[in-house]
């Protein structure tokens, strides 16, 4: 690869004159929104913040980079959590952010056509106004991009059902790093001529070429929803029960949710509108939700049948159905609050892991284990889509230890339980990508074919290197 | 690209060792079935035909391959319809219909783990053993091999609900042009460490390697199924009758396939037990299946109710329930002979082609204008998957006239059938792939910069050009 330099006046020049006064940043106060990333963990630094508004523009800005050999980071509604979207040298940031618009829907063939600076939850509307889903849902909606959730290939709450955001898109608009654009949006949904490039470019990060557009898939839109949390005696029944439930409810399960009573004891400490959901505490908690698009079939009477059936088994302790949205929203708070309740009880190690779903019994207790040895009175607070196997195994800090003193640990406790996700066949990175966070872990992990077949083809598509160097590779 | 030679006699010794006595056939006279294809449009010609066993063969084999610069065509169930499984050459044919092994079931995780080799019907009954459902389905099951449905991405009828055969993989096991092997069989669910490399292998027909194993999602067993046969006036309605659908039956309509007139008129003829399946005929009609896995909600009220409306408001003309499964069969039927009559009436000249549902109506009749501006008395069959855009827009030739007149059209009637889809954002390749057969229209209707990706690619990962030379690219 070629040694990158900063841009030139003259380049910087040329890029100003593309984008227009409007279309970009260059005095350092006014970048402090593009340069901070959600988790505080990597400081930025840019000679410039290119803000395109078209595609044309974006190649425009991507020839110029190309031609004088600057490095380009591309960022969108900047919410990654491993780093991929902040400069960390002399690199331009072109910021998708001016390229929010929603360009096309069609009710027939269930697509909508977005800009991919189009914001989440204005998909999530657009699609609703039609009377669809666009089933992409993370806690960053409001203000996560396309673009970005695409080039990270995002999760979320609910990939049990409706699959990863890959799974979710139909056609791309890409700007290749030579600035090339390669535009597929008329949204079919079989086409067999040649090698998937839209799966190359999603979860690339930004390292093949930048996202302009993207024809995303619409379902139909759930008209019933039915919201249960249950407590359960261990892991085991756990996976016993989700199996139960898709063998009677099948394509309805939307949601299989695992909560630890820890991190329903932080909520209890930490929120005071929070209350104990049941008479008793128990070890674990499932969050589950049967949602169907079939206004008339009797939602409630299944999830009655397959509650009691799982009561009779034994699988079940307890357990409480919502019977409003507002109980709805106050079961999910129980998840969604797991994630800010830390950040009361000190330094929250976090690994976003997947193992085979059959494997999370196992693999919890091995890597609850590993983790004791390194800091024995460290508080493990593990929750996530048990349905698709992605657990956030967080680690608490002990109570009263120095912050500072548990973050020593971080790395160690990072390769110990990467180990044993490792050795049971799982990811180091479920959801989140790698960025700049998983670089060197990836080269530990990865096998030596897969580094080589992901190098080549970064080499073939971006040769100079000047996509997002120092991420992913 | 290297120039490839004719395997030497000492490459074939070497092959022979690697593969033992039961691994290969040399004697041409042996060599017959894996060298006709099912339409008999291209003749097949290979000094050696290699039978594997094991990955770590295929691995010997293309080390041997890369080592000599000789040229591999893999080739699975040999049911590819393009002509991308035979070898035209001095190619190698490397078959891996040895491989056949159902490796391993997991019934929490849903997945079926496979060797290439294994027949999609095997795979079927494996799945439907455990009480589950791989939703993969087309004609050729019987013989098709889980191989070769990945590495050309196969479709067939349930793509509506399920997917294409990608969406349907959680991992591959891969080797590579050099014979190294790349494997990712756990079978997880959410992974984001890196480019999708099994995304990149899928749909490349064999020419970035070979696919040895894969990891496939398993979903939940219909327990209940419905189908009805419907007459619709025109494509339009048929459109909103399936947007009706969708509304009121979201997630269970499964298939939606259009049957023209001609092509029941065709069956009626040809087959002694056919009869008109309503009392008037009609000029279109479309096969609806609802399923659901779950056993107690009244799926038959829902069809009526999708009937009912779509009576009051006009939309259906007619229409008939399977009220058995021996009438379930009887419907189905009339959809799965179009292909096999079509051949009592001569030539069938095939495009398989789709557009976004919304354009069908308007790309059937400017199709066949087009198409009858070139034979005025050609006798067009369009039929298929309507609900995901992928018509087979088959013409067969006028009464009358001779073979060979009407085949020397092919190539005029192909190309403005392709002209007309491409003009609307369709592919000229829904299902198929391109093979031998249509590469020229790969490179007539492909952008630049998709084909400039391409090769990138292409090249990156088999720098020498021994995998499946002369096929897609």
């Amino acid at each position: 690869m070629t040694q990158l330099s900063p841009p030139s006046a003259a380049t910087l020049d040329r890029l100003k004159q593309v984008l227009g006064s409007h279309g970009f940043i260059s005095d350092p106060s006014d970048m402090a929104a593009y340069l901070h990333e959600p988790r505080g963990r990597w400081k930025g630094t840019t000679a410039f913040v290119a803000r395109p508004k078209t595609t044309k523009q974006v190649s425009e800005v991507l020839k110029i980079c190309s031609e004088s050999k600057s490095a380009v980071v591309p960022q969108s509604g900047n919410t990654g959590l491993v780093g991929g979207q902040i400069p960390t040298g002399h690199e331009i940031l072109v910021s998708t952010d001016r390229m929010d618009e929603i360009i096309a829907l069609d009710t027939f063939n269930n697509t909508l056509t977005v800009q991919s600076g189009a914001i989440l939850s204005d998909i999530q509307m657009a699609a609703d106004d039609a009377h669809r889903l666009f089933p992409l849902s993370l806690a960053s909606e409001g203000s996560a991009r396309i673009g970005g959730l695409l080039s990270t290939n995002a999760g979320g709450n609910a990939v049990l059902r409706y699959g990863m955001a890959r799974d979710l898109v139909l056609g791309l608009e890409v700007v290749t790093p030579q600035g090339a654009i390669w535009s597929d949006l008329s949204g079919l949904r079989k086409n067999n001529t040649g090698y998937d490039l839209k799966h190359l470019f999603m979860g690339a990060e930004g390292t093949l070429g930048i996202i302009t557009a993207a024809a995303l898939k619409l379902v139909s839109k759930p008209r019933q929803t039915e919201t249960a949390l249950v407590a359960i005696k261990d892991l085991q029944s756990g996976l016993d029960f989700l199996n139960l439930a898709q063998q009677m409810g099948g394509e309805m399960i939307s949601a299989f949710e695992l909560i630890p009573r820890i991190g329903l004891e932080f909520q209890l400490t930490h929120i005071s509108a929070a209350r104990d959901p049941m008479g008793e505490a128990h070890d674990w908690y499932i969050l589950i939700e049967l949602t169907t698009s079939i206004a008339n079939i009797p939602m409630n009477v299944l999830l009655e049948k397959i509650f009691e059936e799982a009561l009779q088994t034994g699988l079940l302790l307890d357990g409480v159905v919502a019977g409003s949205e507002s109980q709805r929203q106050m079961l999910w708070a129980f998840r969604e609050n797991l994630s800010e309740v830390q950040k009361h009880e000190g330094v929250s190690l976090k690994h976003d892991v997947s193992v085979p779903v059959s494997a999370i019994p196992e693999f919890m207790s091995a890597a609850t284990e590993a983790v004791l040895k390194i800091v024995s009175d460290a508080r493990p607070v593990p929750f996530g889509h048990l349905g698709d196997g992605n657990i956030h195994f967080n680690i608490s800090q002990p109570k009263g230890m120095d912050r500072t003193d548990f973050e020593t640990k971080r790395d160690e406790i990072a390769q110990v339980v990467h180990k044993v996700v490792m050795d049971r066949g799982g990811s180091f990175s479920a959801e989140h990508g790698i960025g700049v966070d998983k670089r060197r872990t990836l080269k530990t992990f990865k096998s030596d074919t897969a580094l080589d077949l992901m190098t080549r083809v970064k080499e073939a598509i971006d040769p100079d290197g000047i996509m997002n160097p120092g991420k992913l590779l």
